[in-house]
């Protein structure tokens, strides 16, 4: 369902190499039809006669087709198409991470009620086996913690930005130019995809239902160039983070933000579309995974693997054993953004006047707020004011908010401050 | 079976969260019995009383039991043993990368036989999922390429000598202190333990049978300080790599051996106990997976996550379809060492005297090796002699092989230069 791109790369990989896979894997796949509205746009590949159709009917009337990849995308058509195919008997595999984060759980319960499964590796991380590390790689473990680089445009956009020295909008159109970024990147840009992804992959990892508004979600828009610059003076790099983190209490943060990480930390160099996970289990420790976060092949070879999985029968009894589906999640409590401790970068742009860092300094202690670091170069900014960066130590979320509230209020400072969350990703230690 | 550092962690973990992993996969696991010849030296753990026994029939007669973790190590009794617990109708999981390279296809015919099946993740590269990336996750991709940091002894060597500039010996012995390498270390530094992972991971990402005899084997023995300094000022760092590539012409080339690697590179960035693989797929593209390579919890994660799949029945379905057991495995034509193209880091000792330069440049030159960078520091060298470091275009192994004899012939130069491989490990364009 869905000639697309990704429709296209899975047509191309079942024509091309189903010898292959069924030598390697014992699984013989069969491209029984395609459908689409469109049945005429020329397309990347060239399917054999009588294969594209723009009937749902030929595969809903078909016994034969056990399995559907949905790569129609969207919400609405999508959620009735994939509902109607469950319970005519059909497997759903599916890449659409906007559907199965808003309704998943109606959707999982359509396949229980079926007796069907949904395979949604290719959901999170393009070709990465993320979900097929979370939910059985690393079975064993109680999942602490998940760091991850989600969404290719933003990571594409932040890269280019901290290469070229070029600002945001100036990037964003070259990506769009590109093909790195759709034409309405709002949902890219703004987070909400990053969101959608870890929404799924901390469900698995935390075994419990999460819901969006679980999540914290900023996005990179207000990235100035500057500030990328001044976070490398000072051994940072700027990454929109998927974080999920069970915290002391027992709570779990989750939030999707722009994050300073330092540059010797793994994440710090996965530049471009790629995209990269952090996940920390409590036997195996820290590990990563890495790769193409999207493109029409590198999404086909996990809508595949999902195949693969399915004719085995691996991916039925996993999907049936999962949380989500019997019933036995965890409550998560969520810990409220406000009530985090983090470190944070805030540049300010204060008047070059005595007794300015004096008064700065006091706002920041009166709340409680501890530097750790400076710069402030001579003489560099616009309208006689000199940009001021600065990094503090853990405080809390809430402190902060109130206190660049009242650093606006300067008179000396005059706008509301950059101020950009630092991540410190723990070490595993030796 | 076998109640060491792995028997210890798996014992733990299914003594503390067989509940939680009961809940996250549907699969109740259950410890049964420990048998370890001592029973008596205090281990770690504590194993409730009666668990603990000397005798193998515990197991062997008992039909309740399903599975038997194999973590007695070596490759004479261990191989026994799982042969007899594979045809009394258990299934085995292990972590013995050794038994499985030398005799795995013994051992999987045996498992076959006995409609039993052998679950390995925990013999290459601790708790990282590698061989599920493999064996599932990238099953509808072609393997083109893979690299790897599998031993982690090596790379903790590596990386202490590259940050203290200490040598060698006075690094290893130190690592033999703080328990990172054994007390014989030299499976571990001669890349023999690299190349037994190789040859399992090869086995999988090519899809034939791979003999110990096909992988070209150099250790890490005569890797000097200065050499991992040069190496830096250039851009580059040592690592011991394990190589599988497809070639152009169809042949695989396997090979474990010191390397320069980019320090831009990802793999340049794993260190200390740390493992890494890169994996290259006709679809998906470049991977990445990273973790713990050991350690008693690291490795029990892995095998623990090969008892649920055991107890999912996935396990079984796959390694019945693999190449390796259905007989089904490709013909893979080894390239030799001598034939394959590569760039080289030579360092020669070269005495201070005029026409050096012209008598070696001309001997590299009549073996058609062309110089890309160098270095001579002045006046560093013992003995009035300078060390001259070069970095070559690709060249035939051959060729530098008999360049480095002519060199060593010299008179001002009399000892064979020290010669290290460059691997370009090939970047995934945008």
């Amino acid at each position: 369902m869905g000639f697309g791109t990704v429709g296209s790369g899975v047509a191309k990989i079942l024509l091309e190499d189903a010898d292959s896979i069924a030598i390697r894997t014992g699984i013989r796949l069969e491209l029984a039809a395609v459908v689409d509205k469109d049945t005429e746009s020329p397309r990347k590949i060239v399917l054999p006669k009588g294969l594209l159709t723009g009937d749902l009917n030929r595969i809903l009337k078909d016994d034969t087709i056990q399995v559907v990849v949905e790569s129609v995308g969207g919400t609405t058509a999508a959620k009735e198409i994939q509902i109607q195919m469950l319970q005519a008997g059909k497997h759903i595999v599916t890449a659409n991470k906007a559907l199965l984060a808003e309704h998943g759980d109606q959707l999982y319960a359509a396949a229980i009620a079926s007796d069907r499964s949904i395979g949604f590796e290719a959901s999170c991380c393009g070709g990465i086996p993320i979900i097929l590390a979370l939910r059985t790689g690393l079975a064993a473990n109680r999942i602490n913690a998940l760091y991850g680089i989600l969404n290719g445009t933003c990571n594409y956009i932040l890269s280019k930005m901290t290469q070229s020295g070029a600002d945001f909008r100036t990037v964003l159109s070259e990506a769009q130019t590109k093909g790195y970024a759709e034409a309405d990147p709002s949902l890219d840009i703004n987070g909400t995809d990053t969101a959608h992804k870890l929404a799924i992959l901390a469900a698995i990892a935390f075994g419990g239902q999460i819901r969006m508004q679980d999540i914290y979600i900023e996005g990179i828009e207000q990235i100035a160039s500057s500030d990328i610059q001044y976070a490398r003076e000072m051994g940072y790099v700027i990454k929109l983070l998927a974080i999920g983190e069970r915290t002391a209490d027992g709570s779990v943060s989750l939030r999707v933000h722009p994050s300073l990480i330092h540059e010797n930390t793994p994440l710090a160099s996965v530049s471009g579309p790629f995209n990269a996970v952090s996940v920390t289990g409590h036997a195996v420790g820290k590990t990563m995974y890495y790769g193409r976060g999207a493109g029409m092949m590198a999404t086909a070879s996990a809508v595949v693997a999902d195949l693969i999985e399915i004719g085995l029968g691996s991916c039925q009894r996993v999907f049936r054993a999962m949380p989500m589906t019997t019933g036995q999640q965890e409550q998560i409590r969520i810990k409220k953004i406000q009530d985090i401790e983090c470190r944070f970068y805030i540049r300010l742009m204060a008047r070059d006047e005595p007794g300015v860092v004096a008064r700065y300094g006091r706002i920041l202690a009166n709340h409680k707020i501890s530097i750790r670091g400076a710069i402030q170069h001579e003489g560099r900014g616009p309208d006689k004011t000199v940009p001021v960066v600065i990094t503090t130590h853990p405080t809390l979320e809430l402190n902060m908010f109130n206190a660049l509230d009242e650093l606006a209020r300067l008179k000396v400072i005059g706008t509301r401050p950059a101020c950009i969350r630092i991540v410190d990703i723990p070490e595993d230690s030796e």
